[in-house]
Formats: structure tokens, C-alpha cells, sequence
């Protein structure tokens, strides 16, 4: 297209391209950051630059839990003050975070990379479960706890690891199914509702 | 926080900050650019941080009309099958690439590089004024179209810039307003159905 050519320098298209593909932004908010981040060249476009070069660089995937650290092993795997006994099984790096956050979980993590998913042909050998069961059948694993989503696949994904799992004697939970907390009646779903009732608890 | 320290890496912890300052993007969707980045290092990250480097490095504002471009003067002030007589007046580079791409317009650009504003304390001289009234006055200009925003900052720079170019003998006009093409009416406001009458055309 001769006028797209016009229309701004080649540098310029190729930065709006790319934006375009970082998740959260599409083609419109791709120039809308583009001409954000030339106008703020020094405090935000070049520093995002060197922190993507990096990050980049240094990141790995941990070889013992998959968390993605500048140390392998990583530093959750590595901290002293965590319980070995415990191993909390996730899907993604975020979940990590997201329990990281809520500072509920103290033991150890496993980060599959996924779940099972015949739609997707995502199968065992595609996610960390070798490594999983590997880790669990080394000794001293108390618990491992499954904290996968409440999907379909995440459910095949839990019965499939609790199958691999108690066979080794260990003890297999899943996180519990209920109302969230500040959640309200009405607006749930019936299997919530459902399982909350199932699981109620004395007051 | 001893906490935010074992979440995870520096190098992480530094991109997504950045990243969250990107317009678009908030500190919850950084976490998720950050982790789809790092998912794809050789096919999206390396090329973005590259293309981030050089659009910063290479990529200037005009000095002639303001626009960005690698060329200085810019392709649109030095491409040849462009009217010289008529200079089209924005606030900012991100109206020229509309303009473009509505391909309405065959003249000649000058991006004032934002609008009059006491509240934010934008006077004319923060703005490329100077430069549209010297390029105004070298001769050889017929009419300056004026295409900023129809908000009151807009129209009060508007007013500003008519006052400076009429005495020079040139033609100032501005956008019509009106209905938006494909725009339905009862969704309009007070001002634009106003405006739409008044300057309402022969069918």
C-alpha cells in the first residue's frame, strides 16, 4: 500500500505492529501507546526497551518447579523458611503470583504450564507432570495440593494428577468450591451455589 | 516488602512496572503482557524491545510541521504530489495518521503538539505556533484549514490561531460539524443537532 508508506516511518509501523501483539492492547491502542512512548522517549520508551532485553536475557523457566526466576533453581524453591512437606500444584506462573499475593500458601509449587486438554491436544508429556510426580516420589512430600481452575479441563487435569499421585502415598487435596469471599448469593452460578451448600461448614 | 521481594524476579518485577505505565495497559494486565512476553521471547519480546530501541533512536519530530518521522524534514512535507497552498492544522500526530487514513486530505500538515488550555497552563508559546505563523507568512500559502478538537480548548486555540493568520491575508477555515456519517440521531447531543441544522445543506 503506497499510502500506508506515507502515512509514517517505517520504524515507527514496525513498533505499532508489534504493540499490537502484546496481550491487552490491539491495533488501536497500539498507536495510542506508540505515540505515548515516543513522546516519553527517556522516562518510559527506553528504559521498557533495556527492561525487555533483560528480563529476556535472564528469566528462565525454573528446572525443579517451572516458576519463571532469574534463578534456577528459583528462589521460592530455594527459601528456607517454606515447607517442604507441601507441594501446590498450578497451571500458570500467574497463579503463583495471585497466591503469592494472598500469602495464604507457605509450602512449595509445581507450575504445570496448562492443563490437559483434548480440544487444545494438550496431553501429559506437553505439561510438567514427569517432574511433578518425580518431585513427589522423592520423599519427605507430606501433601500435594491440586489449585486448578474449576473448568473442565482443570478437573481432568486433577483427576488425572490425583490418579498418578496416590498410588505413591501421598495425600491429594483440591482447594475448596464455594461462595466467593465478598460474593453475593444471587448473582452465583447454581454449581457454586450447589457446592456450597455440599461443603457447608458448622458455624 | 520482604513479600513482593520472593514474588518474583527484579528483572520481572521491573518489566511489568514498566510495562503498566504503557496507556492501555494497568497493573493487572502488565503481570499478563509480562508472562505472554516471556512465553514468547524470540517471536514477540527481543523483536519489540529491538523496535523499541530504534524507533527511539531514530524516530524525530519534524522541524518543520512537528510530525514524527526518521526523515527530517518528514515525508509528508517533502513528498511531491502534495498542495503546498493549504496547511492543515492538528493537536497532535495521532489526528494526521486519521486524517491518512481517511485520505481526504492532499495538503500539507502542522502539528501544534496539543491545545490552548488554562486549566493545564498550555500557552501559545508551549505550542509550534511560531513556526505555523512563519510558515503561514513565507508566501505561496492560500488557506490554513483548522482541525482541532470541538471541545473548548480546541475552539478557544482555534480562535487564537484565526486571530494570528487572517491579518497575514490568508483563508481560515475549520471542520464542519454535523451528524457523523453512519451516526443515528436520537443518540446526538444538543450541540451537534444544533450545529447540524444550522448549517444544513441543499439536498
Amino acid at each position: 500500500m503506497a499510502r500506508s508508506s506515507i502515512k509514517s516511518a517505517p520504524e515507527i509501523e514496525a513498533l505499532i505492529s508489534l504493540l499490537a501483539k502484546v496481550p491487552g492492547l490491539g491495533p488501536r491502542s497500539a498507536r495510542r501507546a506508540a505515540l505515548q512512548l515516543l513522546k516519553k522517549k527517556d522516562a518510559l520508551m527506553l528504559p521498557l526497551a533495556a527492561a525487555l532485553s533483560d528480563a529476556a536475557e535472564k528469566v528462565r523457566a525454573c528446572s525443579n518447579c517451572g516458576m519463571l526466576d532469574a534463578a534456577d533453581p528459583c528462589t521460592l524453591c530455594t527459601i528456607a523458611d517454606r515447607d517442604d512437606g507441601l507441594i501446590c500444584v498450578v497451571a500458570e506462573v500467574g497463579d503463583v503470583w495471585a497466591l503469592e499475593r494472598a500469602g495464604a500458601f507457605k509450602g512449595r509449587y509445581h507450575v504445570l504450564g496448562g492443563v490437559l486438554s483434548a480440544l487444545d491436544g494438550v496431553r501429559p508429556e506437553d505439561l510438567r507432570v514427569a517432574k511433578l510426580v518425580e518431585r513427589a516420589s522423592a520423599g519427605g512430600v507430606r501433601e500435594v495440593i491440586l489449585a486448578l481452575s474449576a473448568t473442565v479441563d482443570g478437573q481432568t487435569t486433577s483427576h488425572y494428577l490425583t490418579e498418578r499421585l496416590q498410588p505413591l502415598g501421598i495425600v491429594v487435596s483440591r482447594l475448596s468450591h464455594g461462595v466467593p469471599v465478598g460474593g453475593e448469593l444471587d448473582l452465583l452460578d447454581d454449581g457454586t451455589l450447589f457446592a456450597a451448600l455440599q461443603s457447608r461448614r458448622p458455624y
